[in-house]
Order: structure tokens, then C-alpha cells, then sequence
């Protein structure tokens, strides 16, 4: 492992999953399967922009049924099939250093995704690293661990029901 | 490539050179021949270190003859054998995001040092690029081209010694 995890800095979300790592992977990597299950319903994803090399754009729009908007832009870092997913908010597509406004309420993380195939099915590890423990705390009291969770179960909704193939 | 120049966020630097894109390469990317030419004369660079492979550390400490010292820690994002160097100080290593403290001198910016063989020569463009206007020109003032241009001088005079091998 390329970093330290530090319990006070990073955010851990382990799942056991009876999908295959193959689907996984195409469910985090492929913009017309991401938008099924990457927003907690009744939040869909109208945008979702995937440019899957080192410096390519990963960018997305959250709708919320009342026409509430959140954006996010982040770049790739590392692709490495099947195996492991990161990208960073802390740079935006082509690796320009992004610069939040201020009293944003968007957090700077780098999100690592490891999938190992175990049998037929998938251990999936999400690392999300911050700069401080304020960042880090932020992301949490926003409902990282609940929202995440939920998430992960729509994308085994969606594998299962064959609309991620 | 993955980013667009913008003028007014990017500083480029151009320079053919009449040695080989192998040693070119070699000064960039080995510690100890990096620390002979990479502070201009005569600071120099006591520590250096790095970690070859996207996420690893690039860390150094310059220091002046009157024991002044300045340093800096980025991560590495892309190595391409005698073709592609890209680091960043927006990330630490490890793909953490660096979080500098307010009114510090440090720049965010990603370095992109791109090597293309011509003959026995060696065209070299470094792409430097800002989030925002007001760092690039921090970086220019700085005396980013003629810092960059005396260093790059060095490591030209290095190889030709035969320092560099």
C-alpha cells in the first residue's frame, strides 16, 4: 500500500459482495452504470462525464427530486482493471490543483477503491484520505458511512437485476 | 493531451538540448543526480527523495551557503520512461491532498516534463500549471523562468562532465 492509513485523516468502508468483480468494476467505471446507483434515490445523476486514464475527467451531477443540485470534478490517478480505482478532488481533469472557494462546503479527498475477487464474488475496500481531521470530520458528519452504504446496495440492486452487464 | 494551456494559469518552459533524452531522463529521476543541479548554485540539496511510481514521494531540502533552508514534498502522478514526468504539490504522497497553511509562500501547482529524442538532442517541455491566476503569478515573480533556466543549465553542464550517467 502506497499510503498510511490514518484513522483520525482517512474514512475505510469494507464490503463482502456475491457480485462479480468484473461487474464491479464496470459499475464504478462505465458513466451509463454509475448514474443507476452512485446518488442515494430519490437523487439521481442526470451528468455523469468518465474519462478513464491517468488525468481524466471524472465529473457528475446530483438532482434531487425537488430540482436541488450538487456537482463534483475530480481526476483519475490510477486505473488498474478490475484491481483498483483512485481518483482526487484535489485536482481538477488534466491534474490542474483545484482551487475550492472558501468556506466551501466541498472537501478535498482522494478516494482509493480496491476490489479482490474471492470466490465468485467481490471484497471491495474504499479509502477516503483527507489533509485534516476538520475535512475528514466534515465528510463523515455528512453521512459518509450511511450514504456510501447505500449506495453500494443499489449498485448489488443493480448488478443482480442485470442492468449492469 | 489530457490538459489545455491556459496562459494565464500555465508557465512553459522549452529548451532543446544537445544530450541524450536517456540522461535527460537519469538527471530527473535519480536522486543523487538530481540533488547536482536542481537548487541554482550555490544553494544546494542535502535531501532528496524519490519514490518512482505514481503515488510515491518527491521531497527535497534546499539549502543556501548561509544555512537558509526551503523544502518541499509533492507525489508522483505519471513516469514514462524518457517521455513523461508528471509530480504535483497538491497532493502529498500518497495521493493525500496537502493541505498548506494560509499565507504561506508554497505554491500549489503539477509539474508536467514531457522529453522527446531529436537525433542525439533532446527537446524538453515543462509544462507548469495553476488553479488560479494569482499563483502563476506568484510562481513567475518568484523568478520561475530564469530559476528554471539556470537549473536546467546545470543539468546540461552535469551530463556533459559526465556527472550524470
Amino acid at each position: 500500500m502506497i499510503f498510511e492509513i490514518n484513522p483520525k485523516l482517512d474514512l475505510v468502508l469494507e464490503r463482502n459482495m456475491d457480485v462479480s468483480v468484473e461487474l464491479v468494476w464496470k459499475a464504478w467505471t462505465e458513466a451509463e452504470h454509475l448514474k443507476k446507483w452512485f446518488a442515494p434515490k430519490p437523487w439521481d445523476i442526470p451528468i455523469c462525464e468518465i474519462d478513464l486514464r491517468p488525468g481524466g475527467c471524472f465529473k457528475f451531477v446530483m438532482k434531487s427530486p425537488k430540482g436541488q443540485e450538487e456537482q463534483d470534478a475530480g481526476c483519475y490517478l490510477e486505473i488498474i482493471k478490475n484491481q483498483k480505482l483512485v481518483w482526487t478532488s484535489a485536482l481538477l481533469p488534466g491534474y490542474r490543483p483545484a482551487m475550492k472557494p472558501t468556506n466551501s462546503p466541498q472537501i478535498l479527498f482522494t478516494a482509493i477503491v480496491e476490489l479482490e475477487k474471492q470466490g465468485d464474488g467481490t471484497k471491495m475496500t474504499i479509502y477516503v484520505i483527507h489533509a485534516n481531521e476538520e475535512t475528514k470530520l466534515i465528510h463523515e458528519k455528512m453521512g459518509f458511512h450511511e450514504g456510501w452504504g447505500i449506495c453500494i446496495d443499489q449498485m448489488d440492486d443493480e448488478i443482480k437485476h442485470g442492468r449492469i452487464d
